[in-house]
């Protein structure tokens, strides 16, 4: 096991009824800026508790924060926080609005411009204090420091950490009306979030390959469930839950991690648009197939306890391991292959020129260079 | 999925020579009460280094916690923390010692003594900031607001509820020296929190049954190993990690608890003095039987997973359940019975004397009174 240092002071507020708890949670005493996306949560009858929850506090709103949240819509939120006095922020909706609400925190306390702060991290000089409602169950987000933000007009998306959200509010129900594909992509996303933290080396945590495994095992249990059903409220809550286990640092004590599918699909998801936990369910199985040497023995083991792979030498187990991931995604309803969305030659030959440029490595142990990022993708074609 | 909140917000920093990070994580200006058991870290070579990463700061040493915390013992820390000016505390040892810490750091900011804020929860008028480096993986005190506290005098236990320490510093080379009778107190402790936590209704929580159920796959996983070789590290590390996540409320979200095994165990050690770990082994078995019906299922689910009891009736998968969770405890070296220890007649006779007298009412469904307690102990004979 490796030497590690873990804490996450986030306070997660779980369960049916909850929002009203803003009530308690929030300052009575700061001007509060709510953030939202495109309007979903009018929808969906979240923002109908939140404004019944936010009855006697200071608040102004937000809106329209969007998926892949973009830096010229987060500056006019951070000029609004620096003009009105915005004292304390409030995401409602789903990663994106959240991740987007953790650079404006951060953004509004500093004179240098947003995605600046972004692409140096040495400008970061604090945050103003942020909480979210969760209605999206898929990013982590409401549970740890991350975000990822992209520049509309550099086609760039880069990862921006800020602290921990003051506490989350996540109530199933919201998730009853989310789109089918939004769901779809929300299970992938927190797949391969544990994938990304446990497709490493064997033996190095026990206990957190097991938990790590438990996450995956519930997902891949619970998904028919969600789909046939959304108005499954223990379905839906124990979706919802995993997703936020799925990446709040709980699965990552003492283990290396590898990131190199996130990395990849970002660079999709920047070219194309196309929606984060569709990329990465079309790029993990080529990381796994490219990297099955140095990852072999865990894919094995990821393969007998979560598929049930138990036969066959080592590289028909790994085959059929990456056969069964490739299946599942595929019982989402989600793409596994570039060409099913359309996306061609040229896609790839600018995200390979990126990583060349760059000179990216990527993975648990930084030797997937670009070269090797083609192959990854050609494979996915 | 039962609503829930959970916060935690212990930073735990654990690895190999990670005592030395005191000097980063304790607060300069401060007088500190460093807090100690019998005098095992003296010979494991901790002691030395938590001086050593004290140079510099203002402390005082107060020695002598002893196995469940004696209130008499922790009134005399008191008095010296209000004499002396103390404004933090550093436990250094095991659960004991913390747990003791736990209340001393309480009483030191209130006028009334320090037995009466354990019995009435209503005096608790905040603490002194705590903190602790851990040499004895069991209680899971590290990274939890709990402590036990027994009264000499009475011969009553009783749990006192604080905050969380802000740190606990975890080596797993402390671990190394440890009397392998406590190590084998410490494996069971952990397993039983999680059957605690884990033992009630199935489909409650798919996801925190799985991370439940690997706990327990990990401790009885690990144990030969640690049971072989202490200066395993690897093993020793598991096996603190475990012990850590047994008990700080990840495996507790969203699900009932039993809890009616450490509530008679602590009869047992509030009478006898039987070290903790080893009175829960003798109990579980016997609620397990006697609690069949309400927690059918849940066994059967249990021995399927952790023990792969798969084949014959539900009442033969839970007696084959029940017989592998004893045997286990067994290949601890535990004992398993109360003649084993000569814990006769007398000590279950007074014991179901103050369950009747007390009206106290056990398990997840509040139905296990003094007649079924009475049963529960007959069995374990």
């Amino acid at each position: 096991m490796n030497n590690f240092v873990f804490q996450n002071p986030t306070k997660l507020i779980f369960g049916r009824g909850e929002i009203a708890k803003l009530s308690q949670e929030l300052p009575k005493d700061k001007k509060i800026m709510v953030t939202f996306g495109g309007g979903s949560v009018k929808r969906n009858g979240v923002y109908d508790q939140v404004v019944a929850a936010l009855e006697g506090f200071d608040f102004v709103e937000f809106w329209g924060i969007e998926p892949n949240p973009k830096v010229e819509t987060l500056r006019k939120a951070v000029e609004q926080c620096k003009r009105e006095g915005v004292e304390f922020l409030l995401a409602v909706g789903g990663g994106s609005t959240l991740d987007g609400t953790k650079l404006i925190a951060a953004a509004a306390v500093v004179d240098c411009d947003a995605w600046e702060l972004v692409r140096n991290p040495k400008l970061y000089a604090g945050t103003l204090p942020f909480a979210s409602v969760m209605t999206l169950p898929a990013t982590g987000s409401e549970m740890n420091r991350g975000a990822v933000i992209s520049n509309l007009s550099t086609g760039e998306k880069y990862s921006f950490y800020n602290t921990f959200p003051l506490f989350s509010i996540l109530d199933p129900e919201a998730t009853f009306t989310l789109p089918p594909f939004q769901v779809a992509c929300g299970l992938a996303d927190t797949f391969v979030h544990i994938m990304e933290q446990y497709l490493t080396v064997t033996e190095c945590s026990p206990l957190i390959d097991r938990w790590a495994e438990g996450v995956v095992q519930t997902v891949v249990e619970v998904a028919p469930k969600v789909r046939a059903n959304q108005h499954d409220y223990d379905a839906m809550a124990t979706y919802m839950l995993s997703a936020t286990m799925g990446l709040n640092g709980f699965v990552a004590m003492g283990v290396p991690q590898d990131w190199a599918t996130h990395m990849i699909g970002h660079e999709i998801t920047a070219l194309t648009g196309t929606t984060h936990g569709q990329t990465l369910v079309i790029v993990l199985p080529g990381v796994m197939n490219v990297m099955r040497e140095q990852k072999g023995d865990k894919i094995v083991q990821f393969g007998e306890r979560v598929w049930g792979v138990r036969e066959g030498s080592k590289d028909e187990r790994i085959d059929r391991t990456i056969e069964a991931t490739e299946q599942f995604f595929r019982s989402l309803g989600l793409a596994t292959r570039l060409s099913e969305l359309s996306i061609g030659e040229d896609v790839v030959t600018e995200i390979v020129r990126r990583f060349r440029e760059r000179g990216t490595l990527l993975g648990e142990n930084k030797n997937i260079d670009y070269r090797l990022v083609e192959t990854i993708l050609r494979q996915r074609m």
